[in-house]
């Protein structure tokens, strides 16, 4: 039996030591190269084309290498396997520290200070201390919830908006759909790290954006869908909304066209708030095949119902 | 005898009421309205005009209520009295997220990131983590002391460039200007935080500029005249240089001709590092008038000829 690993993060040869080095034995495929696909018993896999899956009759276990399985889920033909994410348990060093940036330049007020010198204009305003500054983060899971206390250790006043209740020292929390405007309103900068479900897909249209208090700041590092983009510009160009960082798109890389690239009060980044590297997955993906061989259950496994 | 203060900090009556509070018996002049010159026993200012301090023939104490005090001991009719600083031993919190921010977008491209954006371009970086990425602070007083244990404690990896030998933990130190361009070398941030002196005027030269490493970044946190800004504007130009962030400036407001406001390169920020709120200061100023009162040591006593 072997494990197919699609390496699109980092170079197949790390992989191969990464992963014999905790199981010896694990016979390693490395897409696209497949050999017989009976033999494929795990895949732990990334961006694999659609209906792909399917076409392992032995598979018995599927490890997403990245924190969304959006796109994995999507597969009409998803074989009917645990689906476990590679994710750290205790988040992402990589993605703290991107949020953490993005929340103190829209809290430092930098976008309307980088407008102002394209104006050579010396714009004196007045900086807040972080604990006047209420932040809100959409989506507790890891790597959610592991920002929302790298803000509160900044500082910050912190709120978190999740499903189900649930307590998180230093965060306030608001959970269900019907406390979502309440938490938008007490939140001047909002980082989106929501998984995208049917629930979750269009949440940040014209009437969150509208619940937020005048001058807010919106931090999209979700998934694209997420938000409506015409919604944003509207809120933008309106001047309710002072600013938006978006690093993730409905369409990656972001075509040439789009409007958001040349919109004044938009920071894109190319979806770059984490980089995967395989001695952080490496571990994630062996811990999941030995849970699968000794039977013990899974850490982050799927729910397909839910979404994430 | 009387204290007299400048209130460019925050309003007047916050001043009064903060001092009245822990100094019930001390009468306050808030400038210009001095009232008699000869009952000024205590100057806690910032701005005054030069040759104003000689005026007061009583005075036995100068607290300088910012922190750089270049434009107090540029005064060639300074009076002979104690300067102390009003500065908080534990730094500044401000400063800190500011320098924290700025070596965050340094860390993570943004920057980069910013001229591909203006080209619609998807580029995409490898981010580095942040114990691969080489930090200098340049001056370690109250305020680099601290802005360098917190890049320390975000896993950069920290240097300090002091004048005088010292141990600080998490912080590799290099001190004297032998050791300046070992320091740069390895610098891939470099975050200027020291006085400016006759020594220190002009630090940031052509020749350091080209001591860093290709493609380093340069955060000009301390003075403007510490920048020789053709230099760097030609460092930035022939690619040496990938960035830098500049918030102070020898002329501030700065001139709506300068060209650093039109440079792709830089970006400007107009001495907002910090915010100094009364609250913060006036326990320090009172600290000083009892250490006057009670003939206790100063604490952040300047050292004229050093020049901080």
């Amino acid at each position: 039996m072997a494990l197919l690993l699609t390496p699109i993060f980092g170079p197949p040869e790390e992989w191969r030591n990464l992963i014999a080095a905790e199981l010896p034995d694990m016979e390693i495929r490395i897409w696209p190269e497949v050999d017989d696909p009976s033999e494929i018993e795990i895949a732990a896999v990334a961006g694999l084309p659609r209906g792909k899956l399917k076409t392992f009759p032995n598979l018995r276990l599927i490890v997403s290498l990245t924190a969304g399985v959006d796109m994995l889920i999507g597969d009409p033909e998803l074989p009917n396997v645990p689906i476990v994410r590679a994710a750290d348990p205790g988040g992402d060093a990589m993605i703290n520290e991107f949020a953490l940036l993005h929340v103190l330049r829209h809290h430092r007020e930098l976008p309307e200070l980088a407008l102002a010198q394209q104006r050579a204009e010396w714009l004196r305003l007045k900086p807040k201390h972080a604990h006047e500054r209420p932040v809100g983060v959409m989506g507790l899971g890891a790597i959610g919830l592991s920002v929302a206390q790298t803000l509160a250790q900044h500082g910050f006043d912190v709120a978190g908006w999740v499903r189900s209740p649930r307590q998180v020292e230093g965060v306030t929390i608001f959970h269900g759909s019907d406390r979502l405007p309440t938490f938008l309103q007490r939140s001047e900068i909002v980082v989106n790290l929501l998984p995208l479900t049917d629930e979750t897909n269009g949440i940040l249209n014209a009437s969150a954006f509208a619940a937020m208090p005048s001058g807010a700041a919106v931090v999209n590092l979700g998934r694209g869908p997420h938000v409506v983009e015409a919604d944003l510009m509207a809120a933008l160009d309106n001047g309710h909304l002072a600013a938006a960082t978006l690093d993730v798109f409905p369409t990656e890389p972001l075509p040439k066209e789009s409007p958001l690239w040349r919109h004044p009060r938009i920071t894109i980044t190319p979806h770059v708030s984490r980089r995967i590297f395989p001695s952080n997955l490496a571990p994630r993906v062996c811990d999941a095949i030995r849970r699968l061989h000794t039977g013990q259950p899974f850490v982050h496994e799927v729910d397909r119902k839910r979404g994430y």
